[in-house]
């Protein structure tokens, strides 16, 4: 605490992002990256980027990268495109931009934890709604009066997916405020609410290029929806900080757009991945709930998850353990590669079989 | 204006930047940039980094880059360094970690017009203190009561340095709230304000990349300061985005650090060309206030700026205008090459002769 702090900065509570420990190599199945490098195309296009010009200011609207996506997601134009420097600028932004102080906004009680940190940062009023008891999201609650609603689809640290059918009664039931589908990991087995855009004006679309197309390291994030709310987020932007992506994380993400093929292969791989790997924990006891993410949420009846992280940890493997009512004998395992999921799983048998042999 | 906006979106004044027509090829004079590439090594360091890890997320704290700055810049030690997504996030950053609403800032009236914007955004309250007619900083009207001050050093759009003498001044009379001083112009030919930072905790000192290193396109800034006020931003930081720069960002940065001689020898090119231009312009009868940055700010008694913002357009020449009180018969000259400036030069005599044969 400093005397210098301003009176919000005393009061927040800033998230904490997985662990990045440097003390030795660890499998790293603790931040949802993908096991797989982006296409050889990305890296192409970021080395063709790194050239004199990058003197220059980059473009500020990022206008070629919005129609690219735009036509993609076969949008009407890139005016209902928003990007951003990763999805978590851009949900701080969306936050901002649609959120009022003194008119509380729902969100699931089991999410991704940087929900509530937004809220506290600009004063916004929430109230969780509490998942049922198999971690599902009671729709109906979201039904209920409130100043706006964001949850992630599929859910984080749950992986549990909802229907755009049910994103749609969300919908109608909320015409008058915002409703923001955090799609971070819907390209693992979900389908994307994207196809709503047209019909429904309070509907906000979040992606990412950090999971699927294996750019975490690029920071490049988006959002679709009506122009007028992409509108209100470029407000908040451009009263922030104007250029907030740089040319080389452009170019890199044009050309993760234009290398459908090896998007699509690499998805599929993640996909078949995680099924091989939910298989066998449940051979091995494990509670697995059913996930369309590049993650899974694991529990054991007989071994609590802390002690599982910790020996996991021991044995150089990095799993996420949220030490958090109700879901505190979980652990959150990112799908890796087959290779790594292999390892993970085995060293995983050694530590069950040490508590029921 | 969308019923979904918030109130605060429907109330802000975001921040317009420099243009960046696509209409034909323009001489840019008109954003500050540095008209030479940043070193080739820079370069290389950044194809480097366009590689398979670009999947893994890149460093939250930026570790490594941070204790380059500290030790390039002689500070105690990394803790005192923070990075930033280019200044202008890092600005947005200081005004929620430091200002408070209800205890009105200090800044120039005619300055770097971001200020205002962040205050608006956030709610903080502000008083600006007008230059004087030579527009110098009244250093004086800093010591009044107040809730933190900025200020750019030199200043913008004015190009107008202040002693570090003056700076030390306005730290002495102000100890118990935050003094920032905007360093991003300060490489071309002031002194920095960093060697403070180890006897005044409440100096913080913002630099960037974008213009003596010549990364605009890379977006990087980074603020040095007591470790208590860096926490401080970081405690926003992380309650914001916890990536904010990208694995090729800081490898290109690191790079620049590195080299010294190719920094030495561009920001000396721009110096020199900034005082063959300034006296150039003198002899064709214009007023120039006194620059240490890498543009300048100029006047002509007989020929309106707006005029003259619009002909050299018309030429293929792109300058600042700011139709703004007191200062909307200058231009903003960005200092380009040499061959540049001369391409500038004749435009403008050619302007001048028809008005004043």
């Amino acid at each position: 605490m400093s005397k210098y702090w301003s009176g919000l900065v005393r009061n927040i509570e800033p998230y904490v992002p997985g662990e990045q420990p440097k003390d030795k190599t660890y499998i790293k199945l603790n931040t949802n990256e993908n096991p797989y490098p982006p296409s050889p195309k990305v890296l192409e296009a970021m080395k063709q980027a790194a050239n004199e010009n990058i003197r220059l200011y980059p473009t500020p609207t990022c206008d070629e990268l919005r129609s690219c996506i735009a036509q993609y997601y076969g949008l009407t134009n890139k005016e209902q495109v928003f990007m951003g420097n990763g999805s978590d600028e851009l949900l701080a932004f969306v936050f901002l931009a649609f959120f009022n102080p003194g008119s509380p906004i729902l969100f699931p009680d089991i999410t991704y934890s940087f929900y509530p940190v937004y809220a506290s940062l600009f004063h916004i009023d929430y109230r969780p709604v509490p998942l049922d008891g198999n971690f599902s999201i009671p729709i109906k609650e979201f039904f209920k009066k409130n100043g706006g609603i964001i949850f992630p689809n599929p859910n984080a640290p749950t992986g549990k997916y909802i229907t755009l059918g049910s994103i749609e009664d969300i919908l109608k039931q909320n015409t008058n405020q915002v409703v923001v589908v955090d799609e971070a990991y819907i390209d693992f087995g979900g389908e994307s609410a994207v196809k709503l855009i047209n019909n429904y004006p309070n509907l906000l679309v979040v992606q990412t290029l950090s999971k699927s197309r294996s750019l975490a390291g690029l920071r490049v994030g988006f959002a679709m929806g009506h122009e007028d709310l992409i509108e209100g987020i470029n407000r908040v932007k451009n009263s922030i900080n104007s250029y907030t992506l740089d040319r080389v994380a452009l170019a890199g993400a044009m050309a993760s757009f234009a290398d459908e093929e090896y998007f699509q292969n690499t998805r599929r791989k993640v996909i078949a991945t995680r099924e091989k790997t939910i298989f066998r924990l449940l051979e091995i006891g494990f509670t697995v709930i059913p996930s369309q993410a590049n993650f899974i949420f694991i529990s054991h009846p007989l071994t609590s998850a802390g002690d599982i992280y910790q020996q996991l940890r021991e044995k150089g493997i990095l799993v996420r353990y949220f030490n958090k009512p109700r879901i505190d004998n979980f652990l959150r395992v990112s799908i890796g590669s087959d290779e790594e999921m292999e390892y993970f799983l085995k060293a995983l048998a050694e530590i069950i079989d040490a508590v029921c042999p």
